[in-house]
């Protein structure tokens, strides 16, 4: 591959990379939305925001789907943070807040 | 709604944000496959990995895209990592750590 070749290629990757990253926030949107939701219904039934043994069962869930090249462990850190902010939103939605 | 009804939904939308984790992961490695053939073509133009410039311009791109309910800061923080880890691949793919 010669220097312009690469020039092209480039900048081929990074919008392909920008156009990724417009689904990912999406995405990441939607699952909050989600995230708002079981903070409304979680109250009904005496839940609390936070749920160890269902963010498990997502790292799981996130570390069997993938099949790289991120490795496992790095999916997984990932996802602890996605996780971290859902349960903010989640608790920030105010219906769950007040189910202490 | 009452605790039934409540339950099903609880159900349903943890199923939903299981969908959308599996899709987020399969973008998740899309974006580092891309990263990865960056670290190969970077070489042939004399470029660094780290481009901060370029970085800076995935980040204002990310906040522009996103219409919430996860705020800019938020989708910001997330993106951080991902740039991160990204940036991580795309060194360890040999090609571009040759590159120095």
């Amino acid at each position: 591959m010669d220097r312009n070749d690469a020039e092209i290629e480039l900048s081929r990757l990074r919008d392909a990379i920008d156009r990724v990253d417009e689904v990912i926030v999406r995405l990441l949107n939607q699952r909050a939305k989600y995230a708002i939701e079981i903070g409304e219904v979680k109250p009904i039934l005496g839940l609390p925001v936070y749920a160890p043994e269902r963010e498990k069962q997502v790292l799981q869930h996130v570390e069997r789907t993938s099949n790289g090249p991120l490795d496992p462990a790095t999916m997984r850190r990932l996802f602890e943070r996605i996780i971290d902010e859902s349960r903010r939103v989640e608790r920030e939605s105010g219906v769950g807040s007040r189910s202490g």
